[in-house]
């Protein structure tokens, strides 16, 4: 059965469902936007499948590795991109703990790279989205010994994201009009 | 039971059984040297997978999907870089149906939009590895009605790599000293 506002419904249930699906499935539209529209090359990476038992292409026992990397990478006019994408429920807080370990390293090492790499975090509940660079993620870290970041320092340091008609998360837009295509410049 | 030369064994072993999968183990040794010494950050992307059934993160029914874009992709000081590996066990010349169509657009887009674009071609029986940069590779498509391309256009256009003791397929010691960061050099 299908209902006229059949998107909105979908978007609920995945909501409820599925922690960082909405988000995720934003940046996948704006990456689609992105591609046709032949504006950057975004992709999302295939999730890592540890498979423990396959016959001619059939799988029929694996499992989901933690990813070592961020989930995102890819070009924009000849500049390296790569970012991580979150969602959170609080409405004062980021955890850490949403990014694991190795892909804090990750993002160090595409920053002494020279590659463009940053956070999407969207406070769900604030509907507010942020773009935060990778140096200032790192100096968080670096400095606080806290184990989340407040919003207050996404407001300040952090760019928001605003919902566009065209692509829903539009974040190439930031790296366009804040110098962000250098990557290293903090506010 | 372990034999004194079991790497050589396990070699001998995977490239009868799997074409291909000795350039992937070679480049996959390169991209651990790189980044272990902090050279670059060139990463394989998982092999995309279709779930079909799952139950609490355990898979019991998935199949492989075709690839949309190419294997490898990274940062090197900067640059974004991406390349396909193929292996082809003629002494002539390689068959271009073994880059799909849907990569051969992926390789045209990430030379529109400026990144670093390769392939890398290993005539196995000849034991000739070559890089050959993604402008070549579509000048070639572009300009002969082929099914394949001789092994003379690699010898020509292309940049034969090296097996080194420290990175087995040294791709990135091409970049540095061909000027081909610039990614649209011909020879």
């Amino acid at each position: 059965m299908r209902y006229p506002n059949s998107t909105k419904t979908f978007h609920k249930v995945i909501s409820h469902s599925n922690r960082g699906m909405v988000l995720e499935q934003l940046i996948n539209e704006a990456n689609k936007y992105y591609l046709e529209n032949d504006l950057a090359l975004i992709y999302k990476k295939p999730t890592p499948i540890q498979i423990v038992k396959q016959k001619e292409g059939k799988i029929t026992d694996a499992f989901f590795k933690s990813p070592s990397t961020t989930d995102y990478n890819g070009l924009y006019n000849g500049y390296y991109i790569d970012f991580e994408a979150k969602e959170t429920t609080s409405k004062t807080s980021f955890p850490i703990k949403n990014i694991h370990s190795h892909q804090i390293k990750h993002i160090r090492n595409v920053y002494n790279h020279k590659g463009i790499v940053f956070l999407i975090v969207r406070f769900t509940k604030l509907n507010e989205t942020y773009l935060l660079f990778g140096k200032d993620f790192i100096d968080y870290i670096d400095s606080e010994n806290k184990k989340s970041i407040p919003i207050d320092y996404f407001r300040k340091k952090g760019y928001i994201i605003k919902d566009k008609y065209s692509a829903k998360v539009d974040y190439i837009d930031i790296l366009n009009n804040y110098g962000g295509l250098y990557g290293k410049k903090s506010k």
